[in-house]
C-alpha cells in the first residue's frame, strides 16, 4: 500500500516514497543533520498543510511563501527567495523543501541547483501535475519570451508523496495533472493509459488506493525514462509528446489562464494528428480524441489563437534547432519518435481548427 | 612556447591553449558543427578585440556586449542576455565564447550553465585576473547580499589564453590577476611565489614569455587543486586564501571600487597574521607583507572600513556554516588550512589596522 522505489541519477540514487499521511512525519524521514531546513511553499497549499508539515520538525524550519501561480516562475521570485535565503542563513549544509505542486518545485528546484551554486533539496509534491516534474531532476523559471528557458539538471535527494493532499485538489488541477498520466501512458505504456480511461474521470479525484496505483504506474514510466537518458540527449524528449504546441498555447494566452494539463491535452490531440499526417497512418486519433474529450479536456483550438504567433513560439522551443519546429510524435502507441515538421504543414492543421 | 594542457572536470576533459596570437584563428580550434556562435564580450574588450576574434569567424556570430566592471555579474544583466540569446535564436546546439576578463567569464558562464538548462561554452580570459576564474568550471552572479551567491559549476569546453592581449591591460587590472597568481604561489608552489616576487612587478605587464610561464605554472595549480576537488566539497576551499576579508571589503566598498586583487591581497596579508595568531607559529609574515607592498598592494585596511560591517560580511561567506566564520589559513608556505575563527580576535585584529 506504501510503495517506495529508487530512482538512479547521475549524482546520486534517491528515493520515491508514495505513502498517505506522510507529511505529519516528513522530518523522520530527512536527513537529520541539515544546518537548517528552508521550506518554499505558496498561498494554496500554506494555508491547508504547511503547520502539518512544520509540526513534524524537530528544528524551526524557515519558510518563504511565494503566490500561488506560473507567474511566480519568475526571475524575480528567484532573487527574492535567494535574498530570503541569505537574510535567513541558509548555507551550504541546509536543504530546500519542495512542498507545493510544479511550480514550487520548479523555482525552489532551481534555487536548490544555484543558490551557492547547489545545495540539496527535496520534493513534496501536492499536485497530480507535480507527480511528473518531481522526479527526473529538472528545474526551471521561465522568461517573457518562453517557458523553462532558464534551469538546471539537479536531483533532488528524495521525492515524498502524501496522496491524501489530492482530495483537496481543486477539479482543474485534478484534470491538468492527468494529462501527464495519459501521456506516460500514450506514449510507454497504453495499458495505464485503458486503465486512466476505465477507472478514473478527469472531473473528480479518485479514492486513495486507486491515487496509490495510478502515481506509482505513472512514476515508474518517468523513472524509466530519465534513468536511461538524464539530461535529454534522446529519449527523455519524449516526454515532451503534447508539449510543443501545448507551451505555445500556454504562453500565447499569458501563463495561468490555461492549465499546464489542458494545453498538453490539446496538444497531444493536435500531436495525434500531425503524426498520422506525418506518418500517413491510422492511430485511431478519433477515438484517442474522444476518449480525450470524455475524460473532460477541450481538443480544439479556441478561435482566438494567432496561428503566425503559436508557429513563433514553437520555433523557440527548447527542442527546436536552427529555427526548425520539432515535434513528438507517435509511429503508434508507446511508440514516440522526435521530428521535424514543416511549418506549412502544422499551419494547416491549426488553421482548419487545430483538431477534429 | 604554447604549452597547451588539459583539465579533467566530473562532465568531461578539456584544453587549455596557451598561444600568443591566438585570438586571430580561434573558429580553426574550436568545434565547427555548432548550430550559432554568441560571444558575450564587455565595453572594454570590445573595442580592442572583437572585430579580430569576429574575422576568424566563418559563420557570422552573435554578439552581446555587457558595461564593463563587476556591476554587470548582475540577475538582471542575467535576464538580459538570455532574452537576448531566445531573441536571436540560440539554441541548445549553440555555443558561448567568454571573450573578456572574470565577470564576462562568471556571467556568460551563468548563462550557459543555466539557458535551456545548459549549453556549451568556451572561456577566452582577456585578464590575468581571469586565468584562475576561467578554469576550474565555478560560474556566478551576485546578490546585493553577496559576491558569487548564486552560480553553477559547468566546466568550459576549452580555455584559450592570447597572452599579446595582456599588454592592453591597465596597471590596476594586472596587480588585481597577479594578487591570484600570489595566491596559488602561497597555497600551493612557494617557489612561483619566489619567482614572481625575483622577476616580475604588479606595477608593469612583463613580455610575453614570462606570461606565458607565468600563466602556465599558475593555471597548473588551479588544475591540481580542481581535479581532485571539482566541487568544492575539500581542498577547493583553499583556493579562497585571502578571500573571506577580500570579498567582505570589496562589498563594503561597493562592487568595482577595489580590484578584487586588491582586496584579496589585503585579504592575504590579514589571513598570515590570522594564521600567525591561530596557530601560534611565525610566518614570517612581516617580510612577505613586505614584498607584496613592494610589488604594489595596500596591505592595511583603509579608516573608513566599519568592523561590525565587514564581520558581518564575512558570516555570510559561502565557507561559513551555521554561522561561523570560516578562514582559509597558512599553518606554513604551501600548507593551507580551513579553520573556524573567533569573532572576537577577528574584531581585535582589524581593529588595530589589519595589520601593520
Amino acid at each position: 500500500m506504501s510503495p517506495e522505489f529508487t530512482v538512479r541519477a547521475s549524482s546520486h540514487t534517491y528515493p520515491v516514497i508514495i505513502e498517505p499521511g506522510c507529511r505529519h512525519k516528513l522530518y523522520e524521514k530527512i536527513n537529520h543533520s541539515y544546518s537548517q531546513y528552508f521550506i518554499i511553499t505558496d498561498t494554496n497549499v500554506s494555508p491547508l498543510y504547511l503547520e502539518e508539515v512544520k509540526r513534524s520538525f524537530k528544528k524551526t524550519a524557515v519558510v518563504y511563501t511565494i503566490p500561488a501561480g506560473e507567474g511566480s516562475k519568475s526571475l524575480e521570485q528567484f532573487e527574492k527567495i535567494c535574498s530570503f535565503a541569505l537574510d535567513h542563513g541558509i548555507d551550504r549544509n541546509s536543504v530546500i523543501i519542495a512542498l507545493g505542486g510544479g511550480v514550487v518545485g520548479d523555482i525552489a528546484g532551481f534555487s536548490a541547483a544555484s543558490y551557492m551554486r547547489g545545495i540539496d533539496f527535496i520534493q513534496v509534491p501536492t499536485t497530480l501535475l507535480a507527480h511528473d516534474s518531481s522526479v527526473g531532476g529538472k528545474t526551471g523559471i521561465n522568461l517573457p519570451g518562453g517557458k523553462n528557458m532558464i534551469g538546471a539538471f539537479h536531483a533532488p535527494k528524495a521525492v515524498m508523496f502524501d496522496p491524501e493532499v489530492f482530495h483537496t485538489l481543486p477539479e482543474r488541477e485534478w484534470r491538468s495533472g492527468l494529462a501527464e498520466v495519459i501521456k506516460h501512458g500514450l506514449i510507454y505504456d497504453y495499458s495505464l493509459y485503458s486503465w486512466v480511461c476505465e477507472n478514473v474521470s478527469a472531473r473528480q479525484v479518485p479514492d486513495t488506493s486507486k491515487l496509490v496505483y495510478l502515481l506509482e504506474r505513472s512514476v515508474k514510466v518517468k523513472r524509466a525514462i530519465v534513468e536511461s537518458d538524464e539530461k535529454e540527449k534522446g529519449i527523455r524528449a519524449f516526454l515532451n509528446f503534447g508539449h510543443t504546441l501545448g507551451h505555445a498555447i500556454e504562453a500565447e494566452a499569458g501563463y495561468g489562464l490555461w492549465t499546464h494539463g489542458e494545453a498538453v491535452a490539446m496538444g497531444m490531440a493536435f500531436a495525434l494528428k500531425v503524426s498520422e499526417e506525418v506518418f500517413q497512418t491510422s492511430l485511431d486519433s478519433g477515438k484517442i480524441i474522444n476518449q480525450l474529450e470524455q475524460l473532460g479536456y477541450h481538443t480544439s483550438l479556441p478561435e482566438n489563437m494567432n496561428t503566425d504567433r503559436l508557429i513563433d513560439r514553437m520555433k523557440r522551443d527548447k527542442k527546436g534547432i536552427n529555427g526548425q519546429i520539432r515535434f513528438v510524435l507517435l509511429e503508434a502507441p508507446e511508440r514516440p519518435k522526435l521530428v521535424s515538421v514543416e511549418e506549412g504543414m502544422l499551419r494547416n492543421l491549426i488553421q482548419i481548427g487545430g483538431v477534429k
